[in-house]
């Protein structure tokens, strides 16, 4: 924008705090980041995002930082702005990142699940801007996902709607860390793909991806299997291949539920791996009601891994009164 | 209401087609039904269904009636008023019902799907009066399934969202008459389980069902297990069981997905056996995320069969101005 003004876009994860200056056209003016050491606590870690701010600021002439959106990895309250036990920043339950943000930088400041707002994101900015309902779902160490329903971030009651890596794909699935099993999260994360990798090459079945990991099955990850199926690694592409089914199975839950405009995936499994998406698609349309068997509304993220912060940005623009509101 | 204004609201399924004349406040003054006979076609029925409005308001002194809302089995488009491929109405594909009847009866009409007013009718005069996010599930013949989310009927792209029948709760199911497999609806529906018993029974599992059913397999319906689990008949309670495992990993799905503040269940099979709905709610907490695991919000329905009449109604007062619009 001509007159200078930007919102400060946060991009708070378990390790780093990304943070960039971004105008209302979703525009990335400058970025930079800073640890996040989430032990040393909450306050602490707001301290050094202001600093951040204050370099960056001074870094960049011209210039009028006019508010904060924040995307947080974590159960958010965006109406209490407060964080619920959030796995990656322990010790950080019941605070308001984005209440002690503002205090220390005086601008307002607004938070929500960093999966939602990557939906919007995308819905904004990115591959959902000529849509009205989007579902973001990213494929990366976890499962996550995130609900653009009519316009507007949808949160449901405690605004924890969104939690894809959780809907159930395999009853007599394994546990999974949330607390329940069979979770999209169990059978088709990396996390999910190197474990499955793993006990395959416990009971020493031939492979590539043991060597590829230097012989340790604790280094086994899954951009290893991305790279051996790349060399025709067999139990590679098998592994793959049915994590991609297991998310074709929830996406055709989606579409069965949701009857969305469109299916953003993003993550690195999704992106990378040239089995994993074929496999994908393919259950899919399997799984799919007679009228979803053709078209697949389904396409990889236009933002990357920028969809967060920019789904901040526009949050911000919203609630600041530039562009419509995304909250409900 | 004082001054006798009513909506003609109508329950259109593939046998027949119920009509009733209900007040702003959800009150039935009057009901009556017809024939569907859909084979004679659309334009025939809607004729039929005008002479019945006729009938019961000759027969109801001091009514006027303002409008039509038409709860109707089978996908619709709410906007353009059409039908799409009604599974229970064959030749019905791309009427206008609800065009025709206004066109009959010379009154303002609004149709939708009958599973998504059904949860329209428990949000305005149900079991959902207080709360804002409701998902209604109808476990019979097959599952049907409705959203008002955020106090409107969410329909998706195409009107279509809601279809919790097809939400896919095994992936190495068998085929649904949806076109996918693993279904809820071939998994957890009364077609579904007496599947499951005839296939038992096929296998001479020893149980009362058979005699029950007059030693027919093709007389076997979830209504005849329910009667033999009542006799605690093995083999009638493990298949009940098993549905209302389905039903409950589909539950702890609609959970991750929507955080929905109230999921409402209705029809026969759940609300008459007394092992599907304790199976329905051990496997929703144990499918469930953490925070999901003690309070469940699932409740019988409060309106039984009267939900999508009632829903109907709620439509059409909201679309004549007399209360919200819950369409969008």
């Amino acid at each position: 924008m001509a007159d200078g003004r930007v919102v400060f876009a946060v991009d708070l994860g378990g390790t780093r705090m990304r943070g960039a200056l971004i105008s209302p056209d979703g525009g990335i003016l400058m970025r930079d980041a800073v640890p996040t050491q989430p032990s040393r606590g909450e306050p602490a870690a707001m301290r050094r995002l202001a600093g951040l701010l204050d370099r960056m600021t001074a870094a960049t002439p011209g210039v009028e930082v006019v508010g904060v959106g924040m995307a947080l990895a974590g159960p958010v309250d965006p109406v209490a702005a407060t964080v619920h036990n959030p796995p990656n920043l322990p010790t950080w339950d019941g605070t308001s990142p984005t209440g002690d943000l503002s205090a220390n930088v005086g601008l307002p400041a607004w938070v929500h699940n960093d999966a939602s707002l990557a939906a919007l994101g995308e819905y904004v900015y990115g591959i959902g801007r000529d849509v009205r309902h989007l579902v973001m779902v990213t494929v990366g160490t976890g499962v996550g996902g995130g609900l653009v329903l009519d316009g507007v971030v949808y949160g449901g009651l405690r605004g924890f709607a969104g939690e894809i890596g959780h809907l159930v794909v395999e009853p007599n699935g394994p546990p999974c860390p949330c607390g329940g099993c069979g979770c999209l999260e169990v059978m088709a994360s990396g996390t999910a793909l190197a474990r499955m990798a793993r006990e395959r090459l416990e009971s020493v079945e031939p492979s590539i991806v043991l060597s590829m990991a230097r012989g340790e099955l604790s280094r086994v990850r899954a951009e290893t299997l991305v790279r051996a199926e790349a060399r025709a690694d067999r139990l590679a592409g098998e592994v793959l291949r049915a994590g991609g089914r297991y998310l074709g199975v929830g996406i055709a839950t989606l579409r069965s539920v949701l009857d969305p405009e469109l299916i953003v995936i993003g993550g690195g499994v999704a992106g990378n791996s040239h089995v994993f998406w074929p496999a994908m698609a393919e259950a899919a349309r399997k799984h799919g009601m007679r009228g979803d068997k053709s078209a697949l509304p389904v396409t990889p993220t236009a933002l990357g891994d920028d969809a967060g912060l920019l789904g901040a940005a526009a949050m911000a623009w919203g609630e600041l009164g530039v562009g419509p509101s995304y909250l409900k």
